[in-house]
């Protein structure tokens, strides 16, 4: 058994917690902000046999890796002209932190 | 010396934080959803010595474990009398998730 | 690498954020209540190469080690003369329980 302790994206945090359910991955959502990912964030923390990480971790990587996305041209507020971008950008979202936990005993009461 | 990872429903909360201190048991409650359990739980990190990990994990057992409780009768409500249970029926409660970490260092500043 | 999770007061929450961030030290906060210190924590997890383990423990002892503060004195409210404290009394403050674990794999995505 291993606890996998998951930093991921609050944008990516409800299509990870489905793909875990899809694959009857069992996972506690802790809340959590800032760090490893830029603001807003949630924990996974999933407890999974040793036969299973690799499947786990798969999970967390199609979910939420790191991609570009193509950002709306900013209109600019208050006046602040330097501040308008009037083309799309491409801007990073998503991204995983994954620690893999050693587990010594593991009990359901 | 071993961290406790501990997720309980949110009834048996309370509980459970009263035992821990009543065992002179160290721990911090972390705010956690879904997932191992159903909605409402609390991810309990308990700091324990190795030599009473048992004791931990009795106390846990007794004052979380899955268990069934008399629900009252439903009532209809909004005249869905397809809903409707007449009768006193058993609610699965309670349970625990548990996994003992190991630690190889432990520092109070 | 290896994972620290270390248990501070709120009040030193924000300090430890900047000082981890100065050393280049990257941490996640999970929200926590009670426990291994009186009510109002804040739960960093850490991620840290081995040789630097020593290094973030460092800074958490500097930033949030116990120490005494001078509380101003404590006026009588609703007439309760008892609770009057006319002179200033030092008291204890910050603190912070730590664990380092160990980690089996650790990936970005
Ligand atoms: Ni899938
Ligand atoms: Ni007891
Ligand atoms: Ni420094």
């Amino acid at each position: 058994m291993k606890l996998i302790m998951a930093v991921v994206q609050d944008q990516d945090s409800n299509k990870l917690s489905q793909a875990l359910i899809n694959h009857q991955l069992r996972a506690t959502k802790l809340a959590s902000t800032g760090g490893f990912l830029k603001a807003g964030n949630t924990t996974f923390m999933i407890g999974v046999e040793d036969e299973r990480v690799q499947e786990a971790l798969d999970v967390i990587k199609k979910n939420c890796q790191s991609r570009e996305q193509v950002a709306p041209p900013v209109s600019p507020m208050g006046g602040n002209v330097d501040a308008y971008v009037p083309y799309p950008v491409e801007v990073p979202v998503g991204g995983a932190t994954v620690f893999v936990l050693p587990v010594e005993q593991f009990h359901q009461f």
